[in-house]
């Protein structure tokens, strides 16, 4: 049992403030977020498997495998400090031991993450300037600021929280999350940091956060790139006094709400991808295996024909069994079902049940579904996706300036 | 040695008529091409490996695997019979029969495609009609005609031919190609009719193929979608009275000239891709394996960020090295270096020497070259992709009618 709190963030979560505020690395937006927990915290994370790495989320890698506690997450838009060699990693160095300075902790207690344009170094003197004040702003209401602060073209904040229901009382999971854009063309970074006041060890808060992201971020598409930056954190800082151990209901509890959390925040970061109008969900059913199902839903999440049929308002079901064919999972092409929504536009034996007035009224809409039945077994998986629209294109051919 | 013969197509080969013609599947444009050959010629295929096959494509393959001999090639543009089930199987081999009967010759020796709309039936009494009509327009210079009925959106005929100087005298190789684009809205189908007067046996024939095919169409992309209906055909008629044995010099001159043929007509697809407005050719040098310098080329050709910063004019080496960092090879990141054309804009250890004024006249040409030096082995690949515009979502996002 779990409830979303109204207007919630990483803040609604006990013992943990946040300021987010505007630094000067970039011109006018807020650039600077910080997220503080009163008490050290467990930390867990999964990050991107791009081979690039940026600095400082090598620097964040390194203090969660190390087991370390967490008592503070760095995090700037406008320069994702990536592909800037040794001195961009001691930049990234720089800036948290300062940040530690000022926190008046041990600087293998903060995290660090960046995201922006790629290939320029920090502004080093100016980051420290806002790192000074930014440690003065801090508050327990302060979550909303920090999601702004991490925006880059995001055009929403994007933050949720969920209070849970357990057999000792209640916990809160709280984060914020941004998706992809830019401010000047740059690969699209999707940072997410979540906290919450339940109590647990190192290794079953990264167990739980890295099958909780393997069923929400990373199924999720805006243009199938993933970036040199990508990062999902997770703290727990114990302050609800509730302790969860391994294969206790309460964990499965918990777990149940943290991947609904993290869907929350993946389908938030699709439905805000660049050029988006629309949001698509993609439920491939009665596959061989789970693998097979993913293969199927990611091969049509990041397909530019189908993206664009969507856009397009097209009951293009050619375009999605061409997908699912090019997927590389096994099943008969024969025994696909296709609906969208309710409509089944495609049943056994290629029989064709497409009534394009339907099909138009459905696919109108701004949420879609995509359902399609393999009947070649009985694993299932569900992505989330967006439409492919001029404004992509448009966005991401702009010349720096 | 080899020249390329200006307006070469199919029928510069001995031996080779061919015709193309409209017969009322499309509106008003050619829609059915017939290539004949004089003599049974030996066969060679390669066909899609999208699961969902088109029935012509299943009918082509099984001949060419069961090693008939070939005398005629029927494709018609306007309707890819797709999806089409038992019906559009036996539409197809009910076609088959009826040209074979109006050829005088075997159904066998009849290869058959199609390309265009998918879930749709064929009009089988105007295809018959057109049938009918076609095979008395054959001619020994009917190559153009039949390049121009096999496109469906091309903006232009695809039609080239090679002469090859071997130790025992000349012989001709020459074919015709269609790429992406559809008549209503619908997936890209990439098709190729390749044909010779050499003489080889099927086994060598299928051997050249494929590894010529692996170095050319294999290595392009316009949106990394595989078609249902993609197959390159070659035919041997041995008209030209020169045999080729396996393992001969003869052989590698052949093949030599045959990869450069595919790799021309490989180019010409990609050039009029969808939305396209330029050619970029990548090569990957330096890599750990051949397999490695193909991931990094291939995610480069199919990433969105890439082809729109192409488009956009945008020297963003960034976006590369992040597409190289996604494919899986096996590289340091900070070995990379990186050039468009002669302008190295990224040496090792991320010594950015991009001068955006010499970048921006390199990427305003129509033709840009990005190298990626791996600096991990000394294997090497070379892909060709085109820019993504905003037609190319017009194109695909427009409603069928």
């Amino acid at each position: 049992m779990f409830t979303y709190i109204e207007n919630g963030s990483i803040t609604s979560v006990k013992g943990i403030k946040a300021a987010g505020i505007h630094c000067g690395i970039k011109k006018k937006k807020k650039d600077l977020a910080l997220i503080v927990s009163d008490t050290p915290a467990k930390a867990a994370g999964t990050f991107t498997l791009n081979k690039v790495k940026a600095a400082p989320l090598l620097l964040s890698q390194k203090i969660i495998a190390d087991g370390n506690s967490v008592k503070a997450i760095l995090v700037n838009s406008g320069n994702a400090n990536a592909c800037t060699g040794e001195k961009g990693f001691n930049d990234a160095l720089n800036l948290q031991s300062f940040c530690a300075e000022k926190l008046n902790i041990n600087k293998n207690e903060i995290l660090v993450s960046s995201t922006g344009v790629i290939g320029e170094y920090l502004n080093v003197p100016i980051y420290k300037n806002g790192i000074s004040q930014i440690v003065n702003e801090l508050s327990y209401d302060g979550g909303l600021d920090a999601a702004e602060a991490i925006m880059t073209t995001d055009l929403a904040k994007k933050h949720f929280a969920v209070e849970v229901q357990l057999s000792k009382g209640k916990v809160c999971i709280g984060g914020i999350c941004k998706g992809s854009g830019m401010i000047m063309p740059n690969m699209a970074t999707m940072l997410a940091f979540i906290a919450t006041d339940a109590k647990m060890e190192n290794n079953l808060l990264q167990e739980i956060l890295k099958d909780s992201v393997n069923k929400s971020f990373n199924r999720i598409s805006v243009d199938g790139e993933t970036s040199t930056n990508d990062m999902v954190t997770l703290i727990a800082n114990g302050a609800a006094n509730i302790e969860l151990k391994a294969n206790s209901d309460d964990v499965e509890l918990f777990k149940e709400a943290l991947i609904d959390l993290c869907i929350q925040m993946a389908k938030s970061i699709v439905a805000d991808g660049e050029g988006a109008t629309k949001l698509i969900t993609i439920n491939v059913m009665n596959a061989e295996s789970e693998n097979d199902a993913d293969k199927v839903a990611k091969s049509l999440a990041i397909s530019p024909l189908v993206k664009t049929a969507m856009y397009g308002n097209d009951a293009n079901w050619g375009r999605i069994i061409s997908a699912a064919g090019n997927s590389g999972a096994n099943f008969l092409p024969e025994n696909i079902e296709i609906s969208f929504d309710d409509h089944v536009v495609l049943s056994k034996n290629y029989n064709i049940l497409l009534d394009e007035g339907v099909a138009l009224k459905i696919l109108n809409q701004y949420e879609v579904t995509i359902n399609i039945d393999l009947n070649a077994g009985k694993e299932k998986s569900t992505w989330w996706t967006c439409d492919y629209s001029e404004n992509y294109i448009k966005i991401n051919s702009a010349y720096r300036s």
